[in-house]
């Protein structure tokens, strides 16, 4: 019998968890779920009798290094900055170690020590980063096995709500860390058209969004993620012309979120000095330029949108403009806005959240210029089985079986970019209903 | 004989190093300079013969400590940052520390034990800060003596060039640390006005810029500094309805200095790829938003002024817009910048700059509304004995004949905001031409 520890039980780990304790049986596994929050986990294992749950605080040594001992695969669903001290703890007990997060700098130097140990660090195996790179790859290898030449690659991501499940103007309800959204493209995006570098500086990023069309789906802005520069050297597309990397909103989130951006309320940089008695509208008056008119007014004048306009409907209807208390102590602009946010945009009750993802090829394949246009959209079961949680959480739980039943087997800090993990890994999604459509031009 | 170590020979310490070895022999002082750079130190020193210049490591901790220990006050005019371990070494070997620069946290939190052994740790007692808190207190005790009631408190400063010096369209040179000038503002302007926070997020700090007048010198431009707030608690202006400080420069140069903002060239937090090989032109061409015409006319789009005019004149005379390559490794956009301005805006021989501060004090007294306007113009006779090194050291270096010579006395971290101290450096200052002229209505 293996023992698997799966680590966060958030709310992007219930696909993950239940595939694995689905899986339990005829594996012959028992999964442990350890969260801070000891409900959490519950809720996650349910009453499944091979699955345990239990508290977990990622900072006691003593039960970090006794249940990593104890476990022969690690699953972390932690933040992102928390995995650095469960995948030193794994390199040095000689345990594998799947996260669906970036490999970090910390990640990165565990390496050599995880390939001289046989252990596997396999991160970046959820939706994005994950799903991205295996689609991405299994297509530009294909491309490149028949000798075409990539000119152009474009990729678009974006956890929305389900047109059937949205009741607000934004479009948007959320369906991963809040947090995230609220601080989304701060810092300069950085990417290469024509072969000349592209610096989009946070204060332009949206109102310079682009819009694209998904078949079926209609349009969405996309605007260009921070980095899309190193994923040259990881794709082996070195010297690609034109590449990009996106995130999908809805139509018309974009010009309304620019708002926010020119008022400066998106900074997590500086402390309100009384936050806890100011109203949003004393926050937004005080960001904003003095003059006169209404709030409304003197924020449309410098967003430059029409006050009466539906952009302004929009900023207005998060509650922006009104005169409810903060009510937070020593809150951040940007954690002001999310606490707003977050009561506006949760999903509801048997709300289906969606998820939508893009790539565009452009290659140069026997003398031709062609086009591959790949999109996946998924929706989600509702408010708790999200397309979020799925297209994170499958992907890490399909590569997890493939490892404890040798079907793949590596070792070192290894990335989803290869096709002895693409190819299996996509072929298995597609039971799950998570499969792109291509068009070619 | 007593023994000062004076830590930082850099441009600011002139009038400090001069007024300390001037006063030598009559105080029997021995002036010790050290320095990373040797010829610096020894530049300093000349050839006095109570002067040693010498070259100092500060993270070399057996030659820190025992330069201390032989010292009977220290002096350091180091970059504010590296004051926390030289603060340290004070007062664990009982001596007076002097600085020109804020207090920071670390220093904050040696104050008990600096107080229960006797050390003064006195800091900001430069131009700005240094300069700013005594001549404001000064005025603003005195209202307060009288029954007054402060309404609204506006403190600017600059280091600019002279007019008589200068020959470029932006009335700007050198006179300290460029790249604390390339990086000003960066953050959230914060202040009160009218019992109202107001905040200004650094995108529009420069197009917000306002104008004042310094009599017999013109108009200048004013943007606002990021902390105006907690010098109420400094000052003893805690429920003042309107506290502002601002910085400064030629007028005309905030309008210029935006087009570099909003084409965020001066964003230090990333670095370009290629920056070895890039030109001027091509980082600009990357920032800006793609479309036609000419980089001038795109970047004068983008910022919202005349293509033709003048302040795109000030833009292209920096050389942002050429074909010279950046030529260094890995830089930011803003040290890229940085590089071009040290040559444009270097102090040539016999360049004098000039200091500009600017207090306004708006309170009631005897139920009368009164306004007073103190400025301060101040020039460098060179361009190394400078106005900056004049305001900078000078306040310092009489700071530390009264501490040596029993004048003054006091215990744990200081700033110069009580009579006993500001009173005789403002009036000593005079002899050096430092005068405050005022204006009451």
């Amino acid at each position: 019998m293996k023992t698997i520890l799966v680590i966060g039980a958030g709310r992007s780990s219930s696909a993950l968890i239940n595939y694995l304790l689905n899986n339990s049986s005829s594996c012959n596994w028992t999964i442990s779920v350890g969260d801070v929050n000891l409900k959490q986990a519950q809720d996650r294992v349910g009453t499944h009798d091979r699955g345990t749950a239990f508290v977990f605080d990622i900072n006691n040594q003593q039960q970090r290094e006794a249940e990593i001992t104890n476990a022969d695969l690690v699953v972390s669903m932690l933040p992102a900055f928390m995995h650095g001290q469960v995948a030193e703890d794994c390199v040095r007990f000689g345990k594998h170690l799947v996260t669906a997060s970036y490999v970090s700098d910390k990640m990165k130097s565990l390496h050599e020590e995880a390939l001289a140990k046989g252990v596997i660090l396999l991160n970046e195996i959820g939706l994005d980063p994950g799903i991205d790179h295996m689609s991405a790859m299994q297509i530009i290898d294909e491309i490149r096995s028949k000798g075409g030449v990539m000119n152009a690659f474009y990729s678009y991501c974006g956890g929305l709500v389900a047109p059937e499940s949205n009741d607000n103007p934004w479009g948007y309800k959320f369906s991963w860390n809040p947090r995230n959204v609220i601080l989304a493209g701060q810092g300069t995006a950085q990417y290469i058209r024509d072969g000349k570098y592209r610096y989009l500086p946070y204060q332009r990023l949206f109102s310079e969004a682009k819009s694209i069309t998904v078949e079926g789906h209609g349009k969405f802005d996309a605007y260009a993620n921070r980095d899309s520069l190193s994923y040259r050297t990881v794709y082996g597309l070195e010297s690609i012309p034109t590449m990009l990397r996106g995130t999908l909103r809805h139509h018309g989130f974009c010009e309304a979120w620019n708002v926010f951006v020119q008022l400066g309320i998106t900074d997590d940089t500086w402390r309100l000095e009384d936050s806890a008695n100011m109203t949003y509208a004393d926050l937004v008056a005080a960001l904003l330029p003095e003059g006169k008119g209404t709030l409304r007014e003197r924020l449309a004048k410098l967003a430059g949108v029409e006050a009466g306009g539906s952009v302004m409907d929009m900023v207005e209807w998060t509650g922006v403009l009104s005169n409810v208390k903060i009510a937070m102590d020593s809150a951040t602009p940007a954690q002001a806005l999310q606490k707003l946010l977050e009561e506006k945009w949760k999903l509801k009750q048997g709300d289906k959240d969606m998820v939508v993802m893009q790539h565009i090829f452009e290659f140069t394949l026997n003398g031709k210029q062609q086009t591959i246009i790949s999109s996946l959209v998924v929706k989600g079961d509702d408010e708790v089985n999200t397309a979020m949680a799925k297209t994170v959480g499958l992907p890490a739980a399909i590569a997890i079986k493939m490892i404890l039943t040798g079907k793949y087997s590596s070792a070192g800090v290894v990335v989803p970019v290869k096709k002895d993990l693409y190819d299996p890994v996509l072929n298995e999604l597609k039971e799950y209903g998570i499969v792109f459509s291509e068009t070619h031009q």
